[in-house]
């Protein structure tokens, strides 16, 4: 049947009562998920300089309460992926970013210089390499401690809590900064030894450990090394909430990966995003069939239903930490995943 | 600090590395949910002929799969609410809509006429006032029985599953329609009691019953009527899952409500949105502060976070079914409601 | 190496500081589950003048609190078998046995008149052939209604709660019989019908359906029958917790099973033990060898472990109710089933 | 109405059809737990020469699997409590404890030398203060290094798998011991750390990590005592499954206490019975009214229900390992405490 001009004026008819004819909504019968977003690669030896420059631009604490840079997928508006945004930001010594709390969780994945993530009452240490948790709804702040800036990466889900229109914000009332309620390490003492404190159970949906130390989780990495490499994900640990076994947020998982010298994975693909950033060493991927080389601190972004592949140069042993919204399929069986 | 040439410049660069400042990122400190969707009504009397009409212009199985008109929220290209679509479907006698399966999942409120949907090799018997569930790779056709036009209301999760970049869909290898594999009403015998099989557990992760029957359904809130009703949400029955107790599908929840006579809700607001279609009697709603008036068969979407009343006609007992997006907020704990 | 005097007095000395040697504890290296409890028939022809006989003998509320006739296996001095206890019990038209709570749990399957069990507030209408239950600190009573003797079979986990040393036991405070708190029926009204009331989720370790009413189980049993028997278990259903899909109460799991006229099922056994009710119809068992002829009424201990199979006379339909102590075994990953 | 000759006749014919009238049944309306066991001390210097003397009266492996003596209940042929039972094992340089599995599941707190339990084909190294694990059904041996004599705390759930009617045994098929699948250490190596495996989730309902180390624990458990003490259980951790977050075993808990020297707690009972082993230091337990003296190694039962307090020597830091049968009461809501 042609479209002829009764056609038309039915198809107008619709429009005007806000229906669509099914069998003319685009991506109805798509075989596949149609992903927007493009891999992309952002660079340390570039974003630095701007970061600190930012520092000139505007007054932490004054002028915002963050100084963090946010990366976004070039596809888009905003969001690094369509469910994750992940950015540097800076604490200059000196700088406090003041206590605030919103629904979207974030995770930090301290790059350099050291300083407290206060997270409702705990001060956490941050040293290169730690993974920080600041769980949806917690009060925190982050207040820089010695000599040298303080750096690192933020991930966040603040595209998915957008969406789902249920993105709340609140300032710490009252004053700029929460007060201290422990002493700093206390969640690492009390859930970080695969032990955890008999007398009061945790109950909230959020791992309780705050802190997972570089220096365990990296030797853990090693020793599981020496296990041998699974080949489309090398060798790869995933932080887990002590108390469920689980993801260590209910939007977010984290992983840390190691690739030998020399060594590259197999072709991969799933339903999650997932942003990697280069704590170690020198390679490159292929993403989508487009080739990224990087270097320590970059961060790039592999989109939904995207093959890739990672290669750790010559002589360079690889440590990659990766953020990824895999936990916000699985309670629906939308993840799903191809090897090559 | 102004925003001199030279900031102007620092933007800018910013941009060409695909990075954005947070502090000038619309929208980080919103204290709540910004909603783009607005509450909408879409009425029986104005698109039912509608639908007839498109009979006219397209062929069912020809043309197309599904004769299906999709409600749009006026906001936006396609959705009904951010996260759900609702529209009409019509199969006319002697015709069948082709099978096929996709990762959105879907139910259907049966509003006239009667037929078989087959679900995974199971004839579901379609009669008004049941609700039947279609999950998330299920095989499923729909076939016209008896002598009048088949409408029923859709419901399916698709804005959420392609915004997750989720969506797959194929259609049934070789032929159009699906082998029978078991009798009509065949999952009704096994779950339908307050029992279960006890041989052979059911593992998958949506509702086994694949038909909830409008008789049952109706005299269950009828019984609980007695009990009382409450001032927000009247007399209210979750449609459940009988093998968790939790909602029929993962990603959507399902309820059948009465209003007696004359009666109203008082304000209520969620995170989560809704589509409500009115089964029986004749009323109205306020959303968002906009009155509209229903009748039997209209349908409406009430976005997240927006208050709601509804108020049944003196003499007008009132049923609304409606579907919910809720299950996709709760395992992240981003479920908030409000009550006025 | 024999036994010497030397070794006598060893042994001797262990004892003496309430240490056995591993070595010579009997049953160690037991490849199976050593069952000291036998099959065992209870026969209403001869239990039942014994019941009425006992309303002469003690005054209900008077002297005890229940007139409750237990089976105890002949292999022991108390319980049906080593988990579950099970018995008659009789209300005289006047009568009520009084309230009180303890940590058992307990169900009860109808056998002839009529009255309310009243738990936790709430009149439960008991007919024959359904099934109620009072859960672990309920508070429940039963009262007499109509002009027949109300009879029905106890079933509880009296032994395993007293062999966890966890049994605690309260009469109702102030007064013989609780207040009520809601109608008769409102569990079946809340829960009954595949749907549950949206507004408050239960969340007690328990069904929150009092009453499995006999006409809509058996009726759920002749359907299901339609679609064909096991060879091991014929055609069963498990009544099941509405808001869990899982067993009624968190020690005991209760079935209805139906036996085609003058069809058999083949041997099985299981690490669980069950008691069975024979609601209709007449037949036999096979139990660890030894034949066992039942009439309507009767009930039957089957221990852990022990081969079984049963058979319906010719002519007779044969429904059969059973309660078991699988839902103990699970947690544990202790139950094992083997098929012959 | 007292016990005629017609009532002694009546009570005589329930007898003969296994039937007990529940009004005369004792213990129906306790209104606590009766519990039999008593508190119990095993003394080290007691029974450390016993062991090393079984060494000259049964050759390990020749005539028995294990040389270990159980430590029984005084009020009990068998059993440490109802359900646990505890006991010491020796074995000395060059011998083996032959391959074999069983349902009751068991831990091991090692005491002195060193060596290794193979565990389902990985090797564990054993060494003072390390909790191992072998769970119901793990094939597992236990193989001498070094010089010195190999000695553990067992602990196992015997009693209560064999009340269950659950208890399968089996020897390793055709030789002695099984083969070894993986490196020493590692579950400790994919576990041990606060991070899983990404690859590889873990399915079985016990903890895949084999070995809790004495560092590592006794570590955790000192900083924990920085943050201060519970006055009923002083400074207590549990050994958790890193995948669930829960017990170590589906029948048993662990735990890991730390009393400053000098200090005391205060009464407490549950419905649990535990086994305490005094890992380090000296001092006294008051249980059921009565006071037990205590040195390192020593081990002693607290039975379900009964009141109990601990303290330490002046002068002595005293660090306790204890059982518990907790995981046994969970599933049914039968765990309940009572602090003083």
């Amino acid at each position: 049947m042609e479209s002829t001009a009764r056609d038309q004026r039915f198809y107008q008819r619709l429009a005007e009562v806000a229906v669509a004819p099914l069998w003319r909504i685009p991506g109805t019968t798509d075989p596949e998920p149609v992903v927007d977003e493009v891999p992309h690669l952002w660079r340390w030896r570039e974003l630095a300089p701007l970061l600190f420059e930012a520092a000139e631009v505007m007054d932490l604490g004054e002028e915002a309460e963050r100084r963090a840079l946010n990366a976004y997928n070039p596809s888009r508006k905003f969001g690094t992926t369509h469910n994750l945004v992940a950015g540097y930001q800076l604490v200059l010594p000196g700088e406090e970013a003041p206590t605030h709390r919103h629904t979207p969780g974030a995770i930090r994945f301290m790059l350099s210089g050291s300083g407290h993530t206060v997270v409702d009452g705990e001060p956490v240490l941050m040293e290169p390499g730690d993974l920080v948790l600041t769980p949806s709804l917690t009060w925190h702040d982050h207040r820089h401690v010695g000599d040298e800036p303080m750096i690192w990466l933020d991930g966040l889900d603040v595209p998915f809590v957008k969406a789902m229109r249920a993105g709340f914000y609140e300032d710490y009332p009252g004053r700029e900064l929460q007060a201290l309620l422990t002493s700093e390490g206390d969640s690492v003492r009390r859930y970080g030894a695969g032990l955890a404190p008999a007398n009061d159970p945790w109950a909230k949906p959020y791992s309780p450990l705050m802190n997972y130390k570089w220096s365990t989780a990296y030797e853990a990495l090693r020793r599981l090394a020496e296990a041998g490499a699974d080949p489309h994900e090398a060798v790869r640990l995933e932080y887990v909430n002590p108390v469920t076994g689980g993801h260590v947020l209910p939007t977010m998982a984290c992983y840390l990966q190691l690739l030998v010298a020399g060594t590259a994975t197999r072709g991969l693909r799933h339903t999650s995003s997932t942003v990697f950033c280069v704590v170690r060493g020198s390679g490159h991927s292929v993403i989508g069939g487009k080739r990224f080389d990087w270097e320590t601190n970059d961060f790039f972004a592999v989109p939904s239903w995207t093959w890739y592949e990672h290669a750790a140069d010559p002589g360079e042993e690889v440590v990659l930490f990766s953020m990824s919204d895999r936990p916000m399929l699985e309670p629906f069986a939308l993840y799903r995943e191809q090897r090559a």
